[in-house]
């Protein structure tokens, strides 16, 4: 009882410091770095930062930990694999649209794409992702796909997963840390420098701390063995069609 | 068996990888920006990527996976016990005299520090190291700390060493990130601009990537149920003394 009651704590707090970054990630681009567009300017650029932390970080995050909702755990999983499925190809596709982004801007100014370490681990990240998701329909959710195969790869996705949320929160960190020295640059009588900790940098700043607060809630709610979905008894298993299994 | 043998590929992996990142890091620093020295100059900045990716990663990631290795589970744990501590003290000193470093570079230049996300990120992660090895050393190594409350702290201690790992790679992924903008400006004939990737910034992200895949490895070998130092059995516990005990 005092686990669920934690549980649902730290889930809430999840659901809370996940909101606060999409609110977050969004008042810093549309009031500070001049809002949304998508027209190659620096106004297109500004959707990658939303769109990435929205997509890899927040959806991505409650994604992650739909199954350990004790709430959950005495129904049919099919409605909620499907909804896990359908949660992350949401986080995909916002993911690959924030990538579009800083592509289209960069080639429209003529700036290199795939140079600093920010964007060799935000696209590896991404790519990763995208071979999970694939391999995760192809294994657990076709019908054609063996128990045994489930049974080989769910430890595997499970802790991909966490890899692929944690090197997120890494890229999402450098990838803030980047923007903040190139757009306080101080040259213009507009912005103080990054280094005179104008409001715009306490502000980002903070952004970066609470994706790290977040992404420490779902790595505790995903590392806690006793907050796992049970595993169904063997008899469940053989008379369970295998897509709505528990693997 | 064949877990032991796993076991054994990841640990020489990580050994080789740990040996790599601390090559790599002490090489860009002395062959691209030009050595060492203790004199505010920027040569006294480049001790900080060493120190910290050696202290705060390589020694901080070995120290944890230390207990993991099943050749010393049949022996007394104390042993291994001060080896973890010792090794994780010097981790400590390392990560701190790289922050000297720093500090000592930006008051002798007149630069502000602690501004950005990277330095908030990296002086939160070193005081939780602190904070961590303080608190192990008090309710593990001392004599008089209660067996019951060594049971209570263990999982906390075991997930806080997970958690600060990670921060402190996120945190060198965006230190090397910043670093290389602020040195490869391009603004000299010295060097190309880092958008151009020259071999400087290809050898320093390579540097990243390494970090990543030493912290997988590291972490891999953590989040392993199976490879976890036994628990001693009750009648064990009672008659062992409380400096030697499992927890």
């Amino acid at each position: 009882m005092r686990s669920m009651l934690l549980f649902y704590i730290c889930y809430l707090l999840s659901l809370f410091l996940g909101i606060l970054c999409v609110v977050f990630v969004s008042y810093w681009n549309s009031h500070w770095r001049g809002g949304f567009a998508w027209d190659g300017s620096a106004l297109q650029f500004n959707w990658h930062p939303v769109l990435m932390v929205t997509g890899l970080v927040v959806l991505y995050g409650n994604a992650a930990v739909l199954y350990r909702i004790p709430l959950t755990w005495s129904q049919n999983k099919l409605p909620w694999k499907l909804l896990h499925a359908g949660l992350l190809f949401l986080a995909l596709l916002l993911s690959i649209l924030g990538l579009c982004a800083v592509f289209d801007f960069h080639n429209a100014k003529n700036i290199p794409n795939l140079y600093s370490l920010h964007s060799w681990l935000g696209i590896c990240t991404t790519a990763l992702f995208a071979a999970q998701w694939t391999l995760g329909l192809a294994a657990f959710l076709l019908p054609c796909s063996p128990l045994e195969l489930r049974k080989l790869l769910k430890p595997i996705h499970v802790w991909m997963g966490s890899i692929i949320f944690t090197l997120s929160i890494a890229a999402c960190i450098s990838g803030i840390n980047e923007k903040l020295f190139f757009a306080l640059k101080g040259s213009t009588n507009e912005t103080k420098p990054y280094s005179m900790l104008p409001p715009e940098a306490v502000f980002a700043n903070s952004l970066g701390v609470l994706i790290i607060a977040f992404g420490l809630v779902i790595l505790k709610i995903l590392s806690n063995q006793s907050w796992q979905r049970p595993e169904p008894g063997q008899e469940e298993e053989s008379s369970e069609p295998l897509l709505g299994g528990d693997r």
